[in-house]
């Protein structure tokens, strides 16, 4: 069987599952790929580091250039992430004529149009398939299988550090800053989760998504995104007791007037939805078209082995259509130059928690005002705290945005409301 | 933009949902095919009937060699069922040199293998992503997303019919012939049942998952096949107490010599698994690989708009290797020559639910027959019934079905044991 040869670029997390599984499934994978996969070179910052897996030294280098100037290295595999200086290295890898598959969610979702245009002009294959829900297959059966469908929305759990959070936190009772020292410990959350649990992470993913499930290009500034940091263990509990679990949402949805709506947030789900049962580090992206309907797509959605998973995956179709001789056709040029929902037309529901004054007419003075900004109110729970104030748990209807704001404004001055506690979202019914 | 011409065989409720698709979507589809996709010709038993959705009658035909001998068609959607003349259509469409698409899972179960070679030969696509859970996208996610991975197991629920049936009954507390009744009467079950409840539709689906997910070419009948008939309310009951929820299953999974277990019978599952919720004629596929995990397909799993969803991605698939000058590699030859294993080795959890003479000792005569079996006990709930007669619900831990077999064969023997009501096994712990 003939070869393809391949060069890697980056062996950290990914990198390095994807060489052992490589190597464990060669001859599978290659009757598959119609061509035994030969990794030719693999270029690291540090060559000569101990590894766990054991590599053959003649094949590493410190320098990319010896990958990106061997013309017998026919696909390249960019697994170091960020934007620099992978994005040199992916388009220096596309003007060679070479296909490249890469898992970095951060390049594609800033650079992703840039680098299709560079891979459409090169006739050559630009997949990345692991920079969403890890091993998940999401990308290729958005993009190939259920292409004949127009789709109106897409919601996911994309981000494995804050599922798993905030499923410790509603399991255990426990705070959020509880929850995280003890996942930094464990090595579930980064020294600095800033990308996490602020919600950088999930953006970029979600602004990958909208480009394949909805054909629209967005800038990662276009999507609203708000982290975890705000969910305390007491929404957790007002939650709970409604029947509902909170998860950090990514959603993009089409709106009445056509505009697409792109944000990320914690939310409130129904316990019966099919995301809430979606636990611990596990990832799953649900997506609604207009023939299909429902359908949702679940795993493990980051780690070693199951985005290794994916990147063998787009290696193996890379592999075929260079042995097929195809001539790779004009991907993905954006389907629809479609308008983003502005932040204040957005329409959800919302719970509000807060503390207000332990008095007589409270209650309905917040309400009143929740009714002149046009929002009416689904339930609410009141509960009497020690020291003479209440906290009152408000879940409203569907509103915009806008009018949320304007009733926060108007508690803002009210000497009744002690505090705003939390503002979430509720999706899913 | 160039046009790709079609041809469709079949106008029933998939051929429907695709010309509906293919209508609605023209101008996404074109632009996602790398080239518009028209409708040059439908062969139906009818031509003259009256149609939900307005068709020129000019493409109207009731000979299919109109479109098989029509050499500017490209890609041929047979979408009649079963394997003739069906099969006959197929092999004819590929050694014309045209692409062929299908939904027919009786006709890919029982003559992929040949379809394939054929295919493989004149070096044109055979897709058949529809012919398992209709709009899920399971077949490409498994041989060409997942195609790195070894897989361990797999297990479904696919057939939307006996989930449907299951789901009323554990709702409702009625009983299988209720119903089954009723659903026939809404449609939602055909008037011959057989197919769905006795589960060749499922058998049918797990040879071609079979296939697809292990690289293994099994005959229908090396498949163990029981359908739902003999679920019964008073199962249900016992298994909701004990935290279960029962379904038909559908299950490849190596054993540990290597071999493969294949069967579809009813199963109890854990209520927390994955599958556990999947109701109503929803459809699941769960996977397991070496690299990747547990990933969970979900959705519709049947119907017209979802079906025609999975067919019109095979088109745009196919439309695009077309465009692409791509010359179709060999495919799928199968990868592996493993063993199917006998029904006798294979080795589950089981529940057995029996009335016996409501008198002391009888329990432990009984417990005693398992135990010299070889098969160990997890459970059992006792209850007394009116007559004298008492009724116990084992729960076993795994063992292998001959040792059942023979425990069944003992139990027949015995004056104090009047009836052995059911068997049926525990997926999932």
């Amino acid at each position: 069987m003939k070869e393809v040869k391949l060069g890697i670029i980056g062996l950290g997390t990914v990198g390095t599952g994807t060489l052992r599984l490589l190597e464990r499934n060669a001859s599978v994978i290659g009757r598959r790929a119609g061509g035994m996969l030969k990794i030719a070179r693999i270029a690291t910052l540090n060559p000569t580091k101990p590894r766990a897996i054991p590599i053959d030294p003649a094949i590493l280098t410190g320098d990319a250039n010896e990958i990106l100037n061997d013309p017998e290295i026919a696909i390249v595999a960019e697994l170091i992430g960020g934007v620099n200086p992978a994005k040199e290295y992916v388009m220096r890898t596309i003007e060679s004529g070479k296909s490249v598959v890469t898992a970095n969610k951060e390049l594609i979702a800033k650079c992703g149009a840039d680098i299709q245009r560079a891979a459409d002009k090169a006739g050559v294959d630009f997949l990345f398939e692991g920079s969403v829900g890890g091993g998940i297959p999401v990308i290729k059966p958005l993009r190939e299988s259920l292409a004949g469908n127009g789709m109106s929305e897409l919601i996911g759990i994309v981000n494995g550090t804050t599922n798993y959070i905030l499923t410790s936190m509603t399991r255990e009772g426990r705070t959020f800053g509880e929850v995280l020292a003890e996942a930094q410990q464990l090595g579930f959350a980064e020294a600095d989760p800033t990308s996490d649990v602020d919600a950088y992470d999930a953006v970029y993913k979600l602004a990958i998504l909208a480009d394949v499930a909805f054909g629209v290009r967005v800038r990662v500034d276009d999507i609203y995104r708000e982290g975890i940091r705000g969910v305390s263990a007491r929404d957790i509990e007002y939650a709970t007791e409604l029947g509902y679990v909170i998860k950090l949402v990514a959603v993009a949805r089409h709106t009445e007037n056509g505009a697409l709506e792109l944000r990320v947030h914690p939310a409130l789900l129904p316990s019966a939805h099919p995301l809430a049962s979606v636990s611990d580090s596990f990832n799953a992206v649900m997506a609604t078209g207009d023939a299909v309907g429902e359908v949702m797509f679940y795993g493990r959605g980051a780690g070693s082995d199951p985005t290794g998973s994916a990147v063998v995956g787009d290696l193996i179709e890379a592999a075929r259509n260079i042995r097929s001789g195809r001539k790779c056709l004009v991907r993905h040029e954006p389907l629809h130059s479609t308008a983003i929902c502005k932040f204040d037309d957005i329409v959800t529901r919302f719970c509000v928690r807060m503390q207000v004054a332990d008095q007589p007419g409270v209650l309905a003075q917040i309400a009143a005002i929740f009714g002149k900004h046009g929002i009416s109110l689904e339930s609410v729970l009141q509960k009497s705290s020690d020291d003479h104030s209440a906290e009152i748990f408000w879940m409203t209807h569907r509103c915009p945005q806008c009018a949320m704001n304007s009733s926060l404004q108007d508690f803002a001055g009210m000497s009744t409301v002690n505090e705003v506690s939390s503002v979430l979202r509720v999706e899913g019914d």
